[in-house]
């Protein structure tokens, strides 16, 4: 997230006004502003103002910022970028980062740039994208410098000057044996703090390696396991063909965290709350559509075995695992949704307001949804047995209960910000029995109005 | 996580055996063995078979192993601690280290710790001792080389060889101005790749700092967020008094992570795998108690509205808000806390039935203790109404469900795991609702069996 300073939102204020405003005489006020903050300013305004922001930063920034934005902005732009553009910026980037490029533009286009930048290069760009995107192959940088047991620290140094450029992204180097196998490590404070005339072998560390077809998050753990700076990925005969770095593995972890997050609870794995509202309401409503059959099956085993005994409204209570189901998991959907934004920090202050309306909104969707999607199927499969307007005071009581469950888990974590208590601890336990209660409550209030006594 | 290859397990069951047959000759096993996964191993074994594994290190991996266990175990161990030995592991780990241990043991050890370390240190260790923990300040870490802007590159890396040592955490060396303020920052690549004859103000970028009494999370999505080597932290007056390196904020922001995922669903912030049974009931039985307050309410609220419809067992209806909330509850701890262990490793393959086991068992005495209380409060409540048999069971039929939620909740993440499907994705979604299903069937058949028809 970009930090809540005063002048950092100055900033950001005054180059979206001069965006909206046309977009001249932008350079002056992108001078001073970090990429990774322009890069997370991409998903606040339009593909237009972009492409704008985009063309006024002079090379490397136009590449950084390209290389920090999120796939959903980035496409785009670069779809609008001319292949002699693309490769400029492919010429500013370590290799991983132009390969997660790659991924987004046509195969034609990356052929035309793998054409005009050197041979050495395209090749290794070529190997690094035939790996799968989730491995540590995947997320390596095979820009490295090597040296071998028998080198002088100082001899070491003087390769990293020469040839560090091409390996910016690695904080020491990799020691190898005569195949290429990786069997030392030393950082670049190692490389200081020892004498310039002793051999590398007396000084460096044993690596720990992965192989490049091994899960990323695997990679991941091993980094921050062992605390390692750089952890060594090998292909299937040991030979070193890549790193990954400290904060590569951190990149990787927080993606994989955010995803089980919102995985657990069915939500979208990625920015949710930046999401279209019709792609949140479709991404969740897999999770409601088994809550409710789930539902309809219980409501007709209850049928079954005590029918006899439920007459006129509490006939309702059949339908009570259904509201319970929708309003739990439209409560911790949207709350969950939240605690993660919040430690992320995608939800700034600023954009309270429109994450809850926005909330509202999707569990307003859903509620309907799911409640027209239980009306139709009771009154079909039990045809001969429901009264239609039973059925649709069923179907309206539930999308009511819905609707405030999501407002009730978008509300009480926001409000817990405000007034300083941790929302993670309130939002589970105390929001889902807060939610079971008044959902049940409200459900079986509105459909008793709604019923003909 | 350990990683799970055949030599570190074949180590490890080395090292136990020869620990269980009680302890002697371990120094040439633990030759190799690095401390990270030590300090994971102390876990398993008791604290007196840590004791002597401790004493078989020598100093500087005694100290590390130290720094990176749990504060559960080394806790005990620390106490053991004469200080003489105390203050050699003292001398051996940077400031942050030392005084995470110093929170462990009683202030008059660490007085005669501090005592008989050199002055300044003493000072210095007093002053992070000050800072919350959960702090910028908390965090970071203290001892750090800092240069002028004028001084040539060729100087700051002598400074480097000189002090390295005392500033082993850092990556590269922070320029302050004449008050002590930050003004630029050099990682050890650019002071490797540029010339040691240029001044370090001409190669310096520009420093990100934050108040040393900021949020750890806030400071950890900084570094985060600008990739970061380092983060510098100022006190209220801006003077640099430390520095959060990228892999403490990694840590930082593991520990938070894994605290939301478990403070959402209620359950022990901490290795929650790995506790006691008790302390798991204990630690999970507030949210089941709102819950079943909760129900007891909604059950009430529907035998006012409703009572008059409700004969013989379609009286059980009123109990499924329970009944779902409960096995929803239970199931969603046990799903999460696993799906969370498989992620950061903490449940390898032979780690398994032991853990469903654990699981199992503390889903039943949640049920138990649940059903129990359900049974008394509604005796209690509904005295006139209610017949005892009747509240027998009920209270037997929640045990029942509640139970079986616990073990759901644990088999399907594992079977999961297993045939290569993302626990992540089944274990919230589907969970729920094949837990709402079965356990309302179950508590209606459990019930139905018990009550003499």
């Amino acid at each position: 997230m970009t930090p809540d300073t005063p002048e950092i939102s100055a900033q950001k204020e005054q180059l979206f006004d001069r965006l909206r405003g046309g977009g001249s005489e932008l350079q002056p006020l992108l001078e001073g502003v970090h990429p990774a903050d322009l890069a997370e300013w991409l998903l606040d305004i339009t593909p237009d103002e972009g492409w704008e922001l985009l063309q006024a930063l002079e090379g490397a920034a136009r590449a950084e910022v390209l290389a920090l934005a999120e796939d959903a902005v980035r496409a785009p732009l670069l779809e609008r970028m001319e292949p002699d553009q693309l490769t400029e910026v492919v010429r500013e980037l370590p290799a991983d980062d132009v390969v997660d490029l790659f991924a987004l533009v046509d195969d034609e286009v990356t052929e035309a740039v793998l054409r005009s930048v050197d041979l050495d290069r395209a090749a290794g760009l070529r190997r690094l994208s035939s790996y799968d995107p989730e491995s540590a192959g995947g997320v390596m940088n095979s820009e490295l410098v090597t040296v071998s047991a028998d080198l002088r620290i100082g001899d070491a140094i003087k390769l990293i000057k020469i040839e560090g450029e091409e390996a910016e992204e690695t904080r020491g180097i990799f020691v190898v044996d005569e195949a290429g196998c990786p069997i030392g490590y030393l950082s670049d404070r190692q490389l200081i703090t020892n004498s310039i005339h002793d051999e590398v072998q007396d000084v460096m560390s044993a690596p720990v390696t992965i192989t490049s077809d091994a899960d990323q998050e695997e990679a991941a753990n091993l980094v921050l396991h062992y605390q390692l700076e750089e952890l060594a990925v090998v292909d299937a005969s040991g030979v070193l063909v890549g790193a990954i770095a400290a904060d590569d593995a951190h990149t990787v972890w927080e993606e994989e965290a955010s995803e089980d997050f919102h995985k657990l609870v069915g939500a979208p794995a990625d920015q949710p709350t930046r999401q279209p509202l019709l792609r949140r309401v479709w991404t969740r409503l897999p999770l409601q559509g088994v809550t409710v059959l789930g539902g309809l099956l219980t409501a007709w085993i209850l049928d079954r075995a005590l029918g006899e005994h439920l007459d006129g409204d509490a006939d309702l209570l059949r339908f009570i695992p259904i509201v319970i189901g929708l309003a739990g998991n439209v409560g911790i959907q949207s709350s969950t949704i939240l605690v993660r934004a919040f430690a992320t920090g995608e939800v700034e202050r600023d954009r309270e307001l429109s994450v809850l309306r926005a909330e509202v909104a999707v569990g307003l969707m859903i509620g309907l949804i799911c409640g027209a999607a239980t009306t139709l199927i009771s009154t079909t499969v039990e045809a001969d047995t429901m009264e239609t307007t039973f059925a649709i005071a069923v179907g309206a009581a539930i999308a009511v209960a819905v609707t405030w469950a999501a407002t009730l888990g978008c509300v009480v974590p926001l409000v817990c910000r405000r007034i300083g208590i941790d929302p993670a601890v309130v939002a589970g336990p105390f929001l889902i029995t807060v939610s079971d209660i008044s959902g049940t409550v409200l459900y079986l209030g509105v459909a008793h109005i709604l019923l003909p006594t």
